[in-house]
């Protein structure tokens, strides 16, 4: 499992040159901290690395199947859930038509450093572990498009709420939790869902004992489930 | 546009090395041609590069949410097409649970070479010239993801269709072309509908002009659609 806490440590850091980057940024003023759901201004170009907390990945569409009429109403875009970035992993956001990424600090005090690509040239090894990142999280990735190509909705919930797990989750009295919330809402813009049918399937989920939830509603899979049975 | 041709002129190659990286990879017989629809036996750990042709990506689940009852009575795991690998394009295949990925050659003759990582070591630009191709089909993936984010089938259907074809489409007289077939059932398993599905709102997307195809079923999209806008 790939721990987000704030207090993990400094050992197990995934960047072995993690601290003397962290002076770096802070004597470059290269440095910030966002509150619960602000946006992070990430430009192209730039590679961003999250110190504490945690970042939210969104994209939205420009275009879509009926795009002109939507353009004319000015209807707001369909923004996706496409998954964290925790504490120690690096982002990047390139700016591509026919969609747009953008950032936002998930948590309260989710605090991020930046950098420009170049800056690396100073620490070959750091560069080549960030690249690392990026090939993990690519790996990752494939996993997840492997069950949004799932046809039902509840397959689709289960192996996304799976794989979060497995990544982000800590080990709880019930089995590994999520370590911040998710809604449903959130949930459902990930797997081409809506709000309100992934409140459904997650209550059909709870009741077969695939997942649970505990204290601030944070979603949990239990340790006999599918992720013991991998 | 990312060109897939095999008739790619070399200064054109993503990487510098290539020639010296495909002799290499004769003289130590770690290169092999595919038939079309061949299972690459590519295995964690080691490095493909595609010299040739063309590689197809699927992921399939190991569990879902019924998982008891699919395998009691053998059900074949639902497959996903995860996306295609073009010629000079790097790809691995790092088995994690719940979800395992293979790959096949997606046409005839293509040809996979592979490496150890460790072989890189002899060729250090070339490393983070695969591994800046990780970054970049990183990125993809996320667009990929807004996509399959979105509620309607009709648009994750459409959004799909432009960035493969954004990514690996060749000009046409009708616009841009995807230089190789993909079928329904394949498309349905990448944006979690089925053949049937895809079948009819191809036929949507062709009589609003969004799309259109060439020759031996190819898919294109026309030049003053969604692409030239973005």
């Amino acid at each position: 499992m790939y721990s987000v806490s704030s207090n993990i440590s400094e050992a197990s850091r995934p960047f072995l040159t993690w601290q003397r980057i962290i002076d770096w940024s802070q004597e470059h003023y290269r440095v910030r901290s966002f509150a619960k759901d602000e946006k992070i201004p990430a430009r192209p170009g730039l590679l961003y690395l999250v110190q504490r907390g945690a970042v939210r990945l969104v994209g939205s569409a420009q275009v879509n199947a009926t795009s002109i009429a939507a353009r004319t109403v000015n209807v707001t875009p369909e923004e996706a859930f496409l998954g964290f970035v925790g504490a120690g992993q690096p982002f990047e956001i390139v700016a591509q038509s026919p969609f747009t990424l953008q950032s936002y600090a998930h948590v309260d005090q989710t605090s991020v450093l930046w950098m420009y690509w170049h800056d690396l040239d100073n620490w070959p090894h750091f560069r080549r572990e960030v690249l690392d990142a990026f090939r993990y999280q690519h790996q990752r990735k494939l996993l997840w498009l492997s069950t949004l190509g799932q046809r039902r909705t509840i397959d689709r919930l289960l192996g996304f709420l799976t794989l979060l797990i497995e990544e982000f989750g800590e080990p709880s009295e019930n089995g590994y939790c999520l370590p911040f919330p998710l809604t449903h809402a959130q949930i459902g813009s990930a797997i081409g869902s809506t709000r309100v049918t992934v409140t459904r399937l997650m209550g059909k989920l709870r009741q077969k004992g695939m997942i649970c939830t505990q204290g601030d509603n944070l979603i949990c899979i239990p340790t006999d489930s599918v992720l013991s049975k991998g």
